[in-house]
């Protein structure tokens, strides 16, 4: 008999899709982005063929930066044993987030967070894959004690105790088989961003805002932030595109200072805004309650950039949210997502994820509909956001239909590229970046 | 006559200190650290031989990716106007800071806050250096109107605008020909944590407090948080090496959860401390405001980790915290820390830099000599901390005299490293490291 599987491969990166060049993606405050992806992949000499995938989103420059520090991470991981992670990704997540050397780097914010999200992720893809299981209903299925074991509940016991947690979990198991047959016949609901971004005419956004209502959303968000009149005029031809019974909320990308955001929310206010989204920096809990004080019954939705769990926990206990926007790859991975999720469960506020970029909308499905089958319960005023971006590039790509996402149901959490993606778009020596760097050689200067 | 000169360098280096060897720099989450740099100098063409020296400092492992974070940044570097530049740091500042694709991988924290706190650090140091001044008396000596031009208000401007800062910056001005006068014969006041490594011996810890308070300290400094039995009996020991008149904080380097702060820090005030220093997560402006209100008289300190100016003024705005400390290589240089301690005099709350760790003295002292002379006025109540350590590898080392900073005289930011150090501790190439490797490979396994 062999001894053990360990993990033996750890191989990184650093891809990148040339997005800038159709404006998809352009925003007040990223007006160009290559959306990219940090990328790892875990091996292991099991002999089953499973693999654990995982990334961190970035929009260009920077990715190299990225892959570093998923890089310093690889000691961490290479020769743990297959069954020990999989039985408990939380081991690896404590002790990636405790290398007091790296964590200096941060601590838990940034670069070498996204790394740990990045590297956590593809634990729980192996560990989904090994137990052939989509991510959302290993979670879903698991006992409330293990889950509450998956959490680090450093720095937010003052908001969430384990025995609060245990307690949302078990009564979340309730009326769960039920929730799953409605998840699995009817999805989960999303909207959609794909008509709003800023670099779009207004054409194309009254045709698309047009389209996405037609294709069975009930919900779509436009860019602002860069020029009033311009939102104005771009809020009206939505408006008049989808109707009253549609909802249509704006994003800002940050763009605002506190002040500005309330003057710039409220004269939006006529088109009937249901959200303003990253009204300001991510890092300003105060400044988002004092913009939801001023701008309501316009809601505040805002964490696609939030950090860690501990900004989380402080935009709830300051009442700054009214919606949170989990990111799967912004924190450090299913773990810190978790305890995300039972802090938003904790406080009553829905959670509504960000998506769109590189993978995000293929990993943070699995985390709602666990949420829906196993924790809140409910799809009530919540959304996962759609991007109809890059998915073709995944093996498991999302399924939307009539504006909702169909549950996944191959093993795993979605987040493996295609092996023939991957080697066209690596930078800058991959097919794609080689071409394009030959053809700008070639042009005259 | 030859073109205006251009950056025309931009050279790196990992630079790494042994300093886990003697458990220099231990604390309760920092165990081992190796006092590290990642550190830039800018060339430029100007043939008068000046150069711009900065660096971001680590303890250890990922030094490399903050290496590769400061790459990332030149070319927003190389080939700008030296003039210019020099001019007006605040071009470089906000050309870094305003990367939109680097942007997403912070924004504004962690490595790539610290790449370009490096980087405008070293853009600082060429300034200073080519007007022949040190820059804490660039800075006294310059315009209000200038100073508030190198600040960068975005997402401030609900606690400080520009007029507010001017109008600070005037009434700084007053009697500051007095000031500087008497910090050029008395310096500014230190205070010293050099006793109080948490892998420091009770008996030597007795001893090196003693010497400090001989040495003319009037503050010292003990790590705590590891084991509080430990706790109680070193803050004993140094208590009773200092007497009674001498200052004794505290710091447990966001060690506890908020309530365990607050418990631990009750338990520890039979001992006086001054103040409880990063008595939670950096990140937790709501937890600092809870451990205050519930630890008077004890003071609440912070800093040394917080990322950027949003998160200070959310601390000022909330009333979470007694005491400010800026650190000179953690958040955007020069430029953002002049924001900070805008912020800081617009709330009246002293400040009393981090320093230590690698050349941290060395920086930081610029910034409180320039904040009595011409802005806050006063050294009451502020103190900058002093270690004793890898001082001897800086060309301009910081000179304490009874328990004071003295004034920098030689022209830059005092950041620049001789050339032998760096040569010697260059990872994993330089020196000291190869003969480490070539030591462990000779070893019997």
């Amino acid at each position: 008999m062999s001894a053990a599987p360990r993990i033996t491969g750890f191989d990184t990166y650093d891809i990148r899709f040339p997005t800038s060049g159709e404006l998809d993606g352009s925003d007040a405050m990223n007006p160009d982005p290559d959306y990219s992806a940090a990328y790892v992949v875990l091996g292991t000499d099991a002999g089953d063929g499973a693999e654990g995938h995982g990334f961190a989103f970035t929009i260009g420059r920077g990715n190299d930066v990225q892959v570093a520090a998923i890089e310093a991470l690889r000691h961490h991981v290479l020769g743990l044993r297959v069954d020990e992670v999989c039985a408990d990704p939380g081991l690896v997540s404590r002790s990636l987030t405790g290398d007091s050397q790296l964590r200096w780097l941060g601590p838990e914010k940034g670069v070498t967070h996204m790394a740990v999200g990045a590297v956590v992720n593809a634990v729980w893809d192996l560990a989904a894959r090994r137990a052939g299981k989509p991510l959302w209903k290993l979670l879903a299925d698991a006992d409330p004690e293990w889950l509450v074991s998956q959490v680090d509940f450093r720095y937010i016991t003052d908001a969430l105790t384990p025995d609060e947690a245990l307690a949302l979990l078990r009564a979340g198991r309730e009326g769960r088989r039920e929730r799953e047959a409605v998840l699995l016949e009817h999805g989960y609901p999303a909207y959609t961003t794909s008509p709003g971004w800023l670099g779009y005419s207004d054409e194309k956004l009254a045709r698309l805002a047009g389209e996405a209502v037609a294709d069975g959303f009930t919900q779509i968000k436009l860019k602002v932030g860069a020029d009033l009149a311009d939102d104005i005029r771009r809020c009206r031809t939505a408006r008049a595109a989808i109707g009253d019974g549609v909802r249509m909320a704006v994003d800002a990308n940050q763009r605002w200072d506190v002040g500005e955001a309330i003057a710039w929310t409220r004269a939006l206010a006529e088109f009937d805004p249901y959200w303003v989204e990253e009204p300001t920096s991510p890092d300003d809990v105060l400044g988002h309650a004092a913009v939801r004080a001023a701008v309501a019954p316009v809601k505040v939705a805002t964490g696609e950039h939030v950090q860690n769990r501990i900004v989380f926990k402080q935009l709830l206990q300051a009442g700054a949210v009214d919606i949170l926007q989990i990111d799967a790859a912004r924190v450090g991975g299913v773990n810190e997502n978790l305890a995300i999720l039972l802090l938003a469960a904790r406080f009553g506020v829905p959670v509504c994820p960000h998506a769109g970029g590189v993978g995000l909308c293929e990993l943070v499905q699995h985390l709602s509909m666990f949420d829906y089958v196993a924790l809140s319960g409910t799809t009530r005023d919540r959304v996962i956001e759609y991007v109809g971006h890059l998915h073709e590039h995944f093996l498991d790509p999302v399924v939307i239909r009539r504006g909702r996402y169909a549950a996944p149901a191959a093993p795993g959490f979605s987040a493996a590229m295609a092996p023939e993606s991957i080697a066209r778009y690596t930078f800058p020596h991959g097919e794609y970046w080689a071409a394009r760097a030959a053809a700008a050689e070639e042009a005259p200067a």
